[in-house]
């Protein structure tokens, strides 16, 4: 059974990676940064969606993608910020894919977007195996987590741009070990980016704009 | 694409099930009752097990699964306190399945186990849609994962015959409605046994070992 499985996953990917092409092509010739938001559960992908649009909504058109199992919860919150929102229901599917994506893309006015957020499934494993046409991957730890998830979820942490670790303001009530943390995280990624951020208090977060704003500028800049 | 993969899904479940009724069998003659673990990374599943372990060792002959995509960091500390333990690592796979289960029923004895947990792969999705043979689901929700989770991630909590609220040393730092969660849950699953519980502290855990102790019992009973 678990050949059989491997077959039907191969098959399922390649079909992804040529519709994640497409959609990343889209993007491009409309300059719109997107960035694949993913973390486990709870992590606090939602609040960072919102302290993002908070911040750099004077400067940046935004837009985000909201994907969940059930329930429109997070949209709804992205939705009081007023930007343009697309919620995905999965119905059960643990991750985003590049054919759901697509359909959010065709409702959404692109040539009026600089910055995309697509806000993946809660979960640390299948997201990042699936390509939506994102530019950059961002994924979250929380603190309460623990500071052993690089060891048991690795693939999330090698392939991600940006490792948000959040709710810091937490760490005085943990035993979260951050030096070895972020050993673990450069050990499977030495490229990666380590920001140290609470959501609820802002501590850390202009690290997190600064990068999106230049990357975003990056983005115009390579299309201009 | 969406229907395809739903094809392929139902074709999986329905051989899993086959093989998780034979292990649930293989489990019956044996007296052994089987609890299922689940929750999303960090909520605390490991730390459960070892509080239990630590509890109910000199009255209950007690093994455990450990399931992870990679490591195992988990199964040592298990096998620090004495007892079988078995490690499933999936290869990436975000959940064990009934195939996996049997193989590592094949490497315990099980004619000398009362209890056996199964610590599921850390995601609050697709583990519950794969039985392995269990007699009881049990899940961790932690407080920092916030109190809307279960109508984010319905299945899992609709499933439960146990949701233990972990971290409640954490309360005082965050924003998490107790009784909005209780209620959410029980709306989704009326029959289940919600208990409040701390594995740092221990505050709470008695409850869950008496469940525990009970459940064993009447499986002994049953049998006998």
């Amino acid at each position: 059974m678990a050949v059989k499985i491997l077959t039907i996953k191969e098959d399922i990917l390649g079909a992804n990676e040529e519709k994640a092409r497409r959609n990343r092509g889209r993007l491009d010739k409309h300059a719109t940064l997107t960035v694949n938001v993913m973390s486990s559960p709870g992590a606090g992908k939602t609040s960072l969606i919102l302290q993002t649009i908070n911040r750099l909504k004077p400067k940046t058109r935004i837009a985000v993608i909201e994907g969940d199992v059930a329930s429109s919860l997070d949209a709804d919150k992205v939705h009081q910020q007023g930007v343009p929102v697309i919620q995905i229901n999965t119905a059960g599917g643990c991750h985003l894919d590049a054919n759901m994506t697509e359909k959010a893309l065709n409702n959404l006015p692109l040539e009026e977007i600089d910055l995309l957020l697509i806000e993946n499934v809660g979960n640390l494993i299948c997201p990042v195996e699936f390509a939506l046409g994102e530019h950059k991957k961002a994924m979250l730890l929380s603190v309460p987590e623990g500071d052993d998830k690089p060891y048991k979820y690795p693939l999330m942490f090698t392939e991600a741009d940006v490792v948000l670790v959040n709710k810091i303001d937490l760490l005085p009530h943990l035993d979260f070990n951050t030096t070895a943390f972020n050993q673990a995280v450069t050990g499977l990624n030495p490229a990666v980016k380590i920001f140290q951020v609470s959501c609820k208090t802002s501590e850390g977060l202009e690290a997190w704009f600064l990068w999106l704003e230049d990357e975003t500028k990056q983005m115009k800049n390579r299309q201009g």
